[in-house]
């Protein structure tokens, strides 16, 4: 079945905030196997509004939207809903009950706005929302059934995991697709197409492949759709194998696995340890590791040398070192590493150093200029990368071209 | 006057990726004075594509496309647009020498899936994309101009800012809007709405005012529009300082400024430094100050001490403090929040430790407990925190509250 999502709020318009709402919940219909058809961000002007709303109901049976409906009086929503579908607000006891209570909890009293939260339009279901004063609601009109939720990420997910979705799960027929993405590192997309050429003009016509490029390298996305979960699977595990002895060295994982979490699984596995210390990154690569649930298993920590001063005190590198190479250098780089090893007692290390801009460049190391050096087990190996120009690029390149250098070397150590 | 943008691709449907592209571009024509009217994300189905392009162009005069412009199969947008505009692809010479140019530095040979790139719709306009081989299109079709850009970030960045946003200047008439976001913290939104509740009321109409909750605390914006631009900067700067008045101790900033940077204006003027002891943050603090341009004038470093050893061998922490009151207390982050002053020699410091989850957790000090200390001048003070279960949320919450408690401690110290 195809859905809408319809995301209502000037914030996203004007570019104030990403809608990281609607991928969320994209990612979870989908895993059900519900078909999301559009994804649209309108305005809270009611004119608009409705306009979607009509658009979307003669292409769908269902529209899930979220925002517009928190306590301030910027949200029209609640009227411009009412008016959609010939209704109007009521207040609902039990949805007030948990407005108290939520309130009474964090230790606010309870005013105007608040109680006005438990006004919801008559005859509409209503899904209670735990973790905030607004509910979510459903409203049918002309055989398309909207579901409403606030806006607010936590909110709309805990509404999206133990509201929502088993309500559609009881009450709407989904049918099943299966997804599998490879995840690449180190080559380009054309002459990834290239290499695979053969093999993707020979998958069977019910499986797509789609190319995804991204920092972290280029995603290949295998979407199978229309036969049986257990026919699909073993048919995309069949075409992953022969697309693994193609391009093996560049796999590094799948699905929604980051470069950090597949190498913490080998060190894991193995059980090694890992720390960094970094300069130009300032803690992403420490925090890349550490978004990964069990991390501390593995990681132990990290130097955020940003300063020389740190990088002679903590890291034993040689103020001669520094005036002679630079911070920004390959001596500087694999001694940083092979000092947080020693320092944190660990069995690997990433290292950087490098300039983020856009400050501090030079006519001989311009912005974007990086060293990187892993160590681990008596070897370190050290690469020099020009990035460009752009600061926040700058860091999460070295952080994934780090990551992409230790996994190289843990995996010649493992061989 | 007002656009749409619309991003093809299933990636987005599938949840695989957010929609960055979307926002920033946003963000870029609101500056300019150009209204975005709607946002929406469609499959590169062609049936959906030409649907999608109609819808538009009825109701907008100019809307801008990303996506489905890459080298690789499941690129089908190019047939599609030439179908609609009713035209053909021809080599384009040009932009054949820009695909070459751009190969030949990577060291990559030209095949012939680069080789189709230079294939133009005829009579599209071109803007050359310097960063990548799939250039920008202009077409038209029943007085609606349509803008076509590949969907890679930082593709389409380069191409807005050197192509099309100097393009739309020159050939569209734009309206003023001025934007100003007052940033605070410590105050939920109905408690918040209810203190300035006589000042909203007061606003002149032509001021719209938009409560926009996030993890860091409710930004408030003012959006003025229709007047002349000094007229307008004059009148919102007005309303601000009366804001002032009654939330001064809750507002950290304007726009698009962050905690971090907010704090990192005035360690610089003031001519301090600052330096973390991260736990269960990983980093994330020392990454939230490093993403600042010029960050390296006030931030000297970091020691993400994960481990428990790592606490007693870089922050020395004793052993038995850890033993007696855990890891997670007062006693071990005020240690931790001093001697990192201590040993980066900061004047400032700001220590976390918790349990961020999923595992970790005890009945006395469950999932989501967290102590934050920060240090500075002689003084110290810390705070035990709870932020529930979800390990990210945890993360950036300990994070932004660390950064809170930071800024009131120097805030303390210059008054």
């Amino acid at each position: 079945m195809n859905i809408d999502i319809i995301t209502i709020g000037d914030e996203i318009l004007i570019g104030q905030i990403v809608d990281t709402n609607s991928a969320w919940m994209a990612k979870k219909l989908n895993d059900e196997g519900i078909n999301v058809r559009q994804i649209s961000s309108i305005s809270d002007d009611p004119g608009h509004i409705v306009e979607a709303f009509n658009e979307s109901s003669q292409k769908v049976k269902l529209v899930l939207v979220t925002g517009g409906l928190g306590p301030t009086k910027d949200d029209k929503t609640k009227d411009t809903i009412c008016d959609y579908f010939g209704t109007k607000l009521v207040h609902d006891p039990s949805v007030l009950k948990n407005v108290e209570e939520l309130l009474s909890k964090r230790g606010i009293a309870l005013n105007r706005l608040n109680r006005d939260q438990a006004l919801v339009p008559e005859n509409s279901r209503v899904f209670e929302n735990k973790l905030g004063t607004a509910p979510g609601l459903l409203l049918e009109k002309n055989g398309c059934s909207f579901i409403f939720m606030p806006g607010v990420p936590f909110e709309m997910k805990y509404l999206m995991e133990f509201e929502i979705l088993p309500y559609l799960r009881e009450n709407f027929q989904t049918s099943t697709i299966y997804h599998r993405t490879v995840l690449t590192q180190g080559l380009p997309e054309s002459m990834l197409a290239e290499k695979i050429s053969a093999w993707e003009d020979a998958l069977p016509s019910y499986i797509k492949l789609a190319y995804l490029p991204s920092p972290q390298g280029v995603r290949l996305r295998l979407s199978a759709r229309g036969l049986a979960q257990p026919v699909m699977e073993a048919d995309v595990a069949g075409q992953v194998v022969k697309l693994q002895k193609l391009i093996a060295p560049n796999i590094y994982g799948f699905d929604d696995e980051s470069p950090a979490a597949s190498i913490g699984k080998i060190m894991a596995e193995s059980g090694w340890t890992v720390s960094t210390a970094e300069s130009c990154t300032g803690g992403a690569i420490a925090r890349l590791f550490t978004e990964n649930p069990g991390s501390s298993a593995y990681f132990k920590g990290s130097v955020v040398a940003y300063s020389n001063d740190i990088k002679t005190k903590l890291l034993n590198v040689d103020a001669d070192l520094l005036l002679n190479h630079g911070a920004v250098s390959r001596e500087v780089v694999e001694k940083m590493a092979l000092e947080s090893c020693k320092l944190l007692e660990t069995d690997f290390s990433i290292a950087t150093s490098g300039i983020a801009g856009p400050g501090g460049g030079t006519d001989e190391k311009p912005v974007g200029t990086v060293w990187i050096a892993v160590a681990g087990m008596g070897k370190v190996t050290s690469q020099q990368f020009n990035f460009g120009n752009d600061r926040e690029r700058n860091i999460i390149r070295t952080g994934q071209n780090g990551l992409f250098m230790l996994r190289k070397l843990i995996l010649t150590i493992k061989q």
